[in-house]
């Protein structure tokens, strides 16, 4: 995998503007077409591309959702036959953009990018390009995610002022999905924040440190991504397109709210990760304090008692204390002495047990 | 309870907008109705929503309180009656949402989050929404709070322009009365903060760097929900909405500077409590550095006190000073020397009491 | 005292807009009249505030400076006679309010908050409210400051354009008094940023860090304080006030640059202050790596050594070294050679001096 | 090399402007001209610059790159010809100067610095200069790059708008080749913050720290230059300069884009390298908890050992256990016990292998 | 040295605009007028201001540099002949001032801070200020610093547009030697950084950290002057001064870009130096970790050494090893064994050299 979702997309560099880079392992283009009018609906699945143009010229609205991006041809086609600008082209194809919101003559391009958590945990964000036309919608999938399938079924049912609305109020309601799915993913890095909160707290193996860096590359990721998105529905909101109506920029203004509602949680528990490398430092500073005041407490003790052993040990010809019946008796109360004094001094200080705390009354929380 | 206050309402994804999820657990609607004109006013509990569409079609104005959201029906009913916006009516009902002002045909919306501390020191924020129009104003609430009693009881009580202003007057009241609520969480946090200065300047437990981030993430959670009420304020101050009057804008710059000076002080509380990070990982190396002072102490003394101890406890044959009449005194005496000397080293390092510590003459707060 | 110098004024929560609340321990108003023409000037003390009517529609330009808020009647009275409006004069009067300058019909509002240390060397802030209307400027003081002194003196001998410049004139002297102020809080906050840097680099006392905390603490109060007051008098600057002629915008714009100049030392004043926490982590690690230098040393010159005397203190039957006639000599000799070997090898890894330092021959700093 | 790849071009301080500085070490300039209408196009070396004057008078559009900036008579020549105003020439010519784009009465001056790696690993940022004039462009290089050759070929091709658009066009290709530089550089950054990433991990030898900080200069070099880049091509975008048609503005978004994108990885990149010192910081603290932990195991267990065999070491005459046929038995088992003892206590600590570490049933990465 | 190179002018709080504070050790003015036109030009030192009065009568251009500011009165003259306004004035004389771009009647004022180097390596920021008029230029320098030689000289050679173009040509000379003067200190300042960089790399004395935080400071201080100046140089560039011409504009443009160039070196150097202080702080933890494992391997030795032989030194009547005739030979073996045994241990650890470190191929930096 590229380091960081490095996401240049593939024309070599200094290409000329419209080049098309098949992405690696895309499969080729599926081509479903909706075309609709507020009292009928008609679905089918085109294999021929031309048959497109037949689409085009027809009244009523349609919405060509493309699958996969593994043939150009096709997608030339596609873009000759709805006359797409080719940059407008080169940014549907070239997988995977920053997300935007540019007006085209014909068309407003909106590029989504879409989280996903991997089954490792990775977070990738595939690309949904929408070009928005007067009686046209086109969306292009790198491959096939369903991420539209609910809206589809609206559509179908004809629920609400879907069919009547046209092809902006069907892109609203497809950004508004794909926005959406942005909740899952912060859910699921927020819950592995509290997570490793708790585990942090319990204890200071070196790992947890290495899976909130982890996370942090995640949210940082997510972040990356989902800011260029807040922009871009923002100017969406805003640029006044022609091709979006005053009715369907009301809907608009919920999925902005949706993606700041995102971006700030993204925020907080990135922030809170940040608290956590703290919060793992000072249990592992802790952790090493206990271990010296074990060392000290054992040392300062048992080293006193044995210089004590050692002076009865040596064998000067004139030493009285051991001739003296009660000697050893002496000897060992002098030792019983040293360790007891050391034992208080080390209670004194609250190395042992810990008297020093004072006792706390009132509960910390205030109501 | 989810993580960090996570916030998604309950529409699936890629439902429909306009979709109202019922909170699980609100109450069933509770309705409150104040019908008033300067002279008069008029409080009932309607039963039936039906009723309301007379209240809606009498001259006057009038406020509907609705207390719980557990009955969709109700709710649907409210919104024909008074021609609530679908989406308006989602932001109403699918709490929470982020704190926002909109302008809908009809009416204007603003969302308020109200923080509370729950009774283990949590910080939750139920939503509040104000649905102010041209002779009504309409609120909702997930459950009954008592936010609401002090301006109810100004307009019983007719005190002051409340009467004769009509509802954006009462919704500037509300809000008002909403905010203030920021007060006394945000006091209880900074009391924490402060409470906090003074444990982790007096022991370095670790549990108190455990309580400093949970602190923090409380405080995350207030910066968090207040930011986009500062913003929802400053937009009703400056949107120029039909349904708010120029008089009532005077007033709500007053809102406005008290969420300001709310998130300025969490902002600081929020900084400071970065410090005692700080301070308490400073208290633990003092104490890994007491600790050592300690070991490094008895081990130097008495190591080399051991070492000559040892060194007379060998068993040669020829050994000089082991037959000396004053070996063993002189041997004794070497041992105290040695002691003696050390202690002299570590009192000049200043590692015993501490005599290194210069005098200071003047006191260090200037006036 | 409230934590963060907590400021939320009096009123209850829910309270209407408008209330007094009267300050605890604020003196009863004195209040002190100065009538003036570009001719003659009258200095004066009034009583009864009914005095103040007819200074009101008297010709010229009248002062009236409220020093205590001690009295609500007496307060309201003044607002009446002057005709402010009830936000204003509750701004005026429920202090400490945010910094702030906004327009109201017949005055323009500004409120300042004037740093001061106290005694301890906490910071406090207390406020001063100027209304400045088209013949009048009227100032509310919790109490006597002696802020205006100066002013009121230059004012008294008419120097400069003061007397013939109206009541806009006087109070961008006054707020240019009050925004001068900052100056020497800012200034002994800086030295005592200076004092702990001298006192962190030469030694590392838990305590320093204390002070380091509360000096951030003075600093963000400061800093809190200051940019909404930065913000008041841009606004001031910019807003086009009726009450404010050309003129003395010219000289607002002075203020502006002072309160600038101080956020920006404040902020140096605390970025250093970040600085000296990490000096003293620094300092502290510096210390415990001495005395574990000291540990080291100590023990890994008489561990070894101890253990060969107790080699030789071994009571085998059969030990020759024992028995040879230079055992004794040779066991020192080699207790000699192993102390030897350690200090060679602590010398060599500078720990003893340090000789491993290279000598630097250009002073560091370039001209 | 300079330090923070300091960069003043080289006129001395208070040079008049327009003063060329030759940088040291480029070559002699080296001219190429290329002459091209929609139907028709001339590639030739210029040697004499008096040549240009013909190509400036003859209709259809001409590109002047001069490579190497070695001969100020020459430079000067050029900048006659074509009347570029001497500030856009020292522009030009005194490299490297911060990117830019700017209106000059008869063209439009835009600076492009591209970054590099050298050999070694640094980030160097030649400057390349655009001059686009209504039917001409000037390039200047510092030396030849090659930055410019496959728009060169697509220019020789003919394929696409290049022919037909004329300079403004070709100076979009140009400036997108270069931009598009960018992307290798900040791949090779980004995969090297996740080579460090991995070593951080895996060991915590000192140097490791040492190139985390020289690659975060490297990412502060490349923002330093990319955050101008990117004001400089935004501006280019809106600034509506007459020599830049619309139609070649839609092509400019998708450059400015390119270098949002770049510089929002850098972002990325350097936040994440400063995770890694908070790692390594981490792991460091870690393994001296370990050596710690060695320490303390063994001499808590040996140093009482070795006290209880001190005590049968004594020579008092009296000591009765050491006429007991078991004593020796006894004392040795008395040890055994003491060490198990020791030993049960740092297991149940958890300090010899880890059995305190909770099993963890669940995967932590939700899909 | 006041503290943060701490700036308030003297002038009394409360002081009435206008006053001139006197620097204290400012020498005398000493006044040098250059009359020009573009044919011809006179310099000469005027003794008696009044000598200006008729400079500013006659035709043609004429720049009055006043060096000193020890004389109130001749600088109260120099105002009244040119109908400087007070205020303008006072920022002239009452050094230092923030940097600014103000417009007043009569002249444009622009004040510059020029950073310089002391002796000692301090930063200190004399004060240059400019007072452009329709005919004159006034500047006004604390004392004569020699910055303006070389424009003087460019105007006495009247080479470019220096003579044609009047006073606000001269200005902007004038301001761009100033700026230029902020590289010297900058690029001193970065190779400060880099020589910290190499030191911090080598070794972690406790002053090199001092160093650190002194340099920082200095950094701080050069941001704090630098911005304002930012500031000043771009609202000269945009506010549309009268006295401004739009072709000197053009050359402004290049001062504007100079200062920005200086600032974003300063926000880089700042950053790596704040990188020092970690890449410092782990220096110090691996020397730590150095001198406890020297320590760890000498006790974990040496210890278990010394209680075998300890075990051996009691005096246990029945001990049946002490009387083996290979009793002590044994011995010898087995300590043996443990030593290299825990060598074993330390050097599988990787504590003694270090094998652990796996071989590292590629060279790290990728071209």
């Amino acid at each position: 995998v590229t380091p960081l979702g490095f996401e240049k997309s593939n024309p070599p560099v200094g290409a000329r503007p419209g080049t098309l880079a098949i992405p690696p392992g895309s499969p080729p283009p599926e081509i479903h077409l909706v075309r609709w009018s507020e009292a009928e609906l008609h679905v089918e699945q085109v294999a021929d591309p031309a048959r497109l143009a037949q689409a085009e010229a027809a009244p009523g609205f349609c919405w060509v959702d493309v699958r996969g991006l593994g043939d150009e041809a096709v997608l030339r086609e596609i873009g000759r036959i709805f006359a797409i600008h080719p940059l407008a082209l080169e940014d549907a194809v070239n997988v995977p953009q920053r997300a935007k919101s540019e007006a085209y003559p014909g068309h407003h391009l909106v590029v989504v990018r879409v989280p996903m958590r991997e089954p490792g945990g990775e977070v990738r964000c595939p690309q949904v390009c929408l070009l928005v036309g007067a009686r046209s919608l086109i969306t292009f999938q790198e491959r096939f995610f369903g991420f539209f399938e609910p809206v589809r079924e609206r559509l179908r049912a004809g629920i609400g002022p879907i069919r009547r609305l046209g092809p902006d109020y069907l892109a609203y309601a497809l950004v508004d999905a794909l926005v959406d799915r942005y909740y899952p993913v912060v859910q699921s890095l927020s819950e592995e924040v509290e997570d490793l909160e708790e585990e942090v707290s319990a204890d200071a193996e070196p790992d947890v440190l290495n899976r909130v860096h982890t996370l942090r590359r995640r949210l940082v990721t997510v972040r990356r991504v989902g800011w260029p998105q807040r922009e871009a529905v923002g100017a969406l909101l805003t640029d006044h397109s022609p091709f979006i109506s005053d009715e369907v920029r009301t809907y608009l203004r919920d999925v902005a709210d949706h993606i700041a509602q995102v971006m700030e949680l993204v925020d907080s528990a990135h922030e809170l990760a940040l608290g956590l490398v703290e919060l793992h430092l000072s249990m592992l500073s802790h952790r090493t304090n206990e271990v010296m005041k074990v060392l000290t407490i054992m040392a300062s003790i048992f080293i006193p008692l044995s210089f004590v052993a050692g002076v009865y040990g040596m064998n000067f010809d004139h030493m009285p204390e051991l001739h003296h019946p009660l000697g050893y008796t002496i000897a060992l109360g002098l030792m019983a002495c040293i360790a007891g004094g050391m034992l208080f001094f080390f209670r004194r200080r609250g190395w042992l047990g810990r008297p020093r705390r004072r006792p706390r009354e009132g509960g910390p929380p205030p109501g």
